[in-house]
């Protein structure tokens, strides 16, 4: 039984690092299709998604199984049940992904400019999601902390586009179109980054047994 | 034994009732302080949602208990965990009241306009979110379809505000602040109805065991 029990862990975790690849790829080739305007690697992002949405419902099948045959207890228990939030959050990544997907259209009229901001928000978000899973897995709290830190630098960056977007569309109300799909692609990562720091905060919380998310956020708002 | 779980499931199912009235007390008054641009009213509601982030906490606590003490099987299982997503959804729905919250700035420069179709939307809303909780509390899958149903008016709500507020910013380009602001409140609102959805297809899923969720996402696409 014990080893069954281990066997089955192992695949749960198996099976949640493919499925953070399956997010981290979706949001890399979403930011690609909007940036270059590929139609048809969106179409591929969108179309992608149900092998998310069904994984999803694999691995919450795999979590019912474990918690009803093995029963576990203690930090077993804290870890499967942050398995089945990661497993939520990652498929929510995925939908953030089709929303960027979706604003991948050819630009009709002036552009709002390049927007050396997205690329680095998408490279910081995708690194944010790699250490909060790698911090699971391996149970790396302080990898986790990391992640916690970037929050801020994206929530920065957020603002700054936002920023640029309203100077662009207050003298060029032509491009306000691309300047507001901008300011949504910008949402979406921001979405994504913010969700990255939920998974992280759930490891803390399942290694430390102490609630640093609520706490983060009230240092934050003083 | 077999007393005390039912006890204990009963104290859940009541604190997730106080957990969704908190929720839609804080979207309400969020609403309420931006439309009245009412700034006292929306620093409330950013200061009562520590209640809502350590009320979480203390009802993801009596579900591990329960886990681990009880180690209950089947519906009773679906039950318990179908709570812990739902408890994690109230508790981000109130991110999304603190976001509109933070929007509620009286404004400099010239509004854009009554905006008929933000309260309309924050209606739909508050009786999705009401709906999804009831149909959980008393296992009603078909009051949890009419939820699923109203998702896609608040899609559509949420497209129009946008569409009028991109015609506003192009023709009062002095507007611009306050229209994206609109925007913010209404993709803020969007998501909350997202959220009340994933609850609603939680419940479908948990009463029927029947997988919604990613149905009626193909059904949309296609």
């Amino acid at each position: 039984m014990q080893r069954h029990f281990l066997q089955e862990l192992e695949r749960l975790k198996a099976d949640l690092i493919r499925m953070s690849s399956l997010a981290e790829q979706a949001i890399a080739d979403s930011i690609r299709a909007f940036l270059e305007q590929d139609t048809e690697l969106a179409r591929l992002v969108i179309a992608r998604d149900e092998r998310i949405n069904s994984f999803e419902v694999q691995i919450d099948n795999e979590v019912v199984d474990l918690l009803a045959l093995q029963q576990p207890v203690a930090i077993d228990l804290r870890f499967i049940l942050a398995a089945l939030k990661i497993n939520n959050d990652l498929e929510r990544i995925g939908d953030h992904a089709v929303n960027i997907a979706e604003s991948a259209v050819p630009s009709s009229g002036s552009a709002p400019g390049i927007q050396e901001d997205i690329p680095r928000m998408a490279e910081v978000t995708k690194g944010m999601l790699r250490d909060a899973i790698d911090g699971f897995i391996h149970g790396n709290p302080s990898l986790c902390r990391e992640v916690l830190k970037h929050d801020d630098v994206i929530d920065d960056l957020n603002r700054k586009v936002v920023r640029d977007m309203v100077i662009v569309i207050r003298t060029r109300p032509g491009a306000a179109d691309q300047a507001l799909e901008l300011i949504r692609v910008s949402r979406n990562l921001e979405r994504v980054a913010d969700l990255a720091t939920n998974i992280a905060e759930d490891v803390i919380f399942m290694t430390e047994a102490h609630v640093v998310k609520h706490h983060v956020e009230r240092r934050a708002r003083e």
